[in-house]
């Protein structure tokens, strides 16, 4: 069977904070140019690969996730959208464009499926199928829909404002008639949120020495739908402000460093007070909403009621750093690496 | 107008932490013995009071809770059952039993209706009417079926599980056929959840170095329905134990002794790790279900299906101890003071 070299980024060991750049390392090995027949398999080239939060916790050696930790010397996985070279899967033919999990590196021999679509609609750039039409745009949609259970009128807060979740979140609750704030951590972010994304007010969270206090400037109604990507301080201070039967959609919390080490939240007192619900989600159990959600963004898209701002790096070895900025905020908007223009 | 002296417990001070037996005093007052014409008031003279937890709310300097300070000076106010002895009021006339909210002092001009209700059953005790058909107990009721949204078999867990509320929760969950664990302060408490109450398994959380390990042994399936009636480390244990899409209802946080200095809650990732909801409520914004609650407690209390353990203190004297007692968990069960027995 031909062999051709892979370019590879490989995971090392298990982390304990934020990962590093060398805990994962460029390698060199092999792939099959074909698919044995008989295994289902599809051969792929990756063209793009989505840098997300959520793969901080499978470097992590905890076994009580959602999904489990990446295996020490095996190559990262993470959402891309790659071109079908080979295939023994009656759904998939060589030339097909495809997205879903798939490896950090040239190519990449798909053997499972769950979440695996092929891409239909041309006319939106092709990485957008790991961004605002994939796993953020779709945690965006059925958080926004079916956890914050929003009305029209009511004001929203939303976190790692300009994100790969929380742009389109903003966008969202706009056009459902909301009035939307978001938080990011420099000042070029918070023009994007006011000037690009429609945001009716924005602030630096870094330049806010008090938290209460900007939210308390910024949405002095208090705060019906909380949209929470980060946690820590920011979550406690929201927690202040919630108005009567507000709700946190409980998202992400890219602001915690470690699992043991996470920060107290102290004012959960105001649940009570105010009668929040507060709800943690993941975007796989509304599977049976894609559909619907890949329609309406595509409308909105072509309609120019909503952009999406994307990070695009360069080549497969640009990566690892481009992982790691995520937790220093050194992405603007969705972080995608380009491997390969086509 | 002919007046008589009225034995009062004053509020003196705005408090920080827990109350003490001196923020509060008795004094003698007087009392008009008519009710004025034109008032629409009624004139009560009180039989049982409650003590509650929350009324160390009302104790402090706080305006944006859901109920408003005491007034520094003026009588404590809480739940009572109390006799008519004069009216104005079309709906009471002097004999009727009712409940509600009034002072503790020995007669009260009411002048406030809401959550006031004439007592209509007598072949349950009097005093249960501040209890298990009270506040608390529709507390339990509307917590356990509006909140928890409980399925049969699942695995509830109850913090400060023999109190006013808990008890009623634990016995609800099993009539509804559920697995039940209850944690209480002493081993007097944790053997009458266990032999009274009819919980499957209880523990004395005072005596556990480690509340996740003692959760874990009691609990090795994990909890599905937390009903949470004390915030604080044993929340942060009971987090990491939760079942997918598992459901914690936040009644109260009687660990907590103030606001500001509220113990920090370390693993709200798991909400989203498991999906969890949890949710803060109060009794009063479900009362259009309080007929129907008190209908069916009735029922199963005449059916043996259910009890009540109250503590009963004599005397209005009295009150001010057992107030501060519930913060140290003093008391064994619903706490009550019995200012006259009719």
């Amino acid at each position: 069977m031909e062999e051709a070299p892979n370019k590879q980024i490989v995971f090392r060991d298990f982390i304990v904070g934020n990962p590093k750049e060398t805990d994962m390392e460029l390698k060199v090995g092999k792939v099959g140019l074909k698919v044995p027949e008989g295994s289902g398999a599809v051969l792929v080239k990756n063209l793009y690969l989505s840098c997300d939060p959520y793969m901080r916790g499978r470097m992590r050696e905890y076994y009580d996730s959602y999904i489990p930790p990446f295996a020490p010397g095996s190559v990262i996985e993470g959402f891309g959208v790659s071109k079908v070279v080979a295939s023994d899967h009656p759904n998939f033919k060589a030339g097909d464009l495809v997205s879903g999990i798939t490896g950090w590196e040239e190519y990449t021999l798909i053997q499972k499926f769950d979440q695996f679509r092929k891409i239909q609609s041309v006319d939106i750039p092709l990485s957008y199928h790991v961004g605002l039409l994939g796993m953020p745009g779709f945690t965006a949609y059925a958080g926004f829909y079916e956890v914050c259970s929003p009305k029209k009128g009511e004001y929203v807060f939303v976190s790692a404002a300009s994100g790969a979740v929380g742009q389109l979140v903003g966008q969202l609750a706009k056009i459902y008639g909301c009035y939307v704030v978001g938080s990011a951590g420099t000042k070029q972010k918070v023009n994007l949120l006011k000037n690009k994304l429609g945001f009716d007010e924005a602030f630096n969270y870094k330049e806010e020495p008090d938290l209460d206090a900007a939210l308390k400037r910024c949405l002095p109604q208090g705060i019906d739908i909380y949209f929470d990507n980060v946690g820590g301080a920011m979550l406690d201070a929201v927690l202040l402000n919630m108005r009567l039967h507000g709700r946190i959609a409980v998202c992400g919390m890219v602001s915690q460093k470690s699992m043991s080490g996470a920060e107290g939240i102290h004012n959960l007192f105001m649940l009570i007070t105010k009668r929040v619900r507060m709800r943690g989600f993941l975007q796989s159990d509304y599977l049976n909403l894609f559909p619907q959600f890949v329609d309406q963004i595509i409308n909105y898209y072509k309609q120019g009621k909503i952009v999406y701002i994307e990070d695009m790096n360069e080549g497969l070895e640009s990566a690892p750093a481009a992982l790691v900025g995520l937790f220093s905020g050194k992405n603007v908007g969705k972080q995608v690496i380009c491997v390969s223009a086509d």
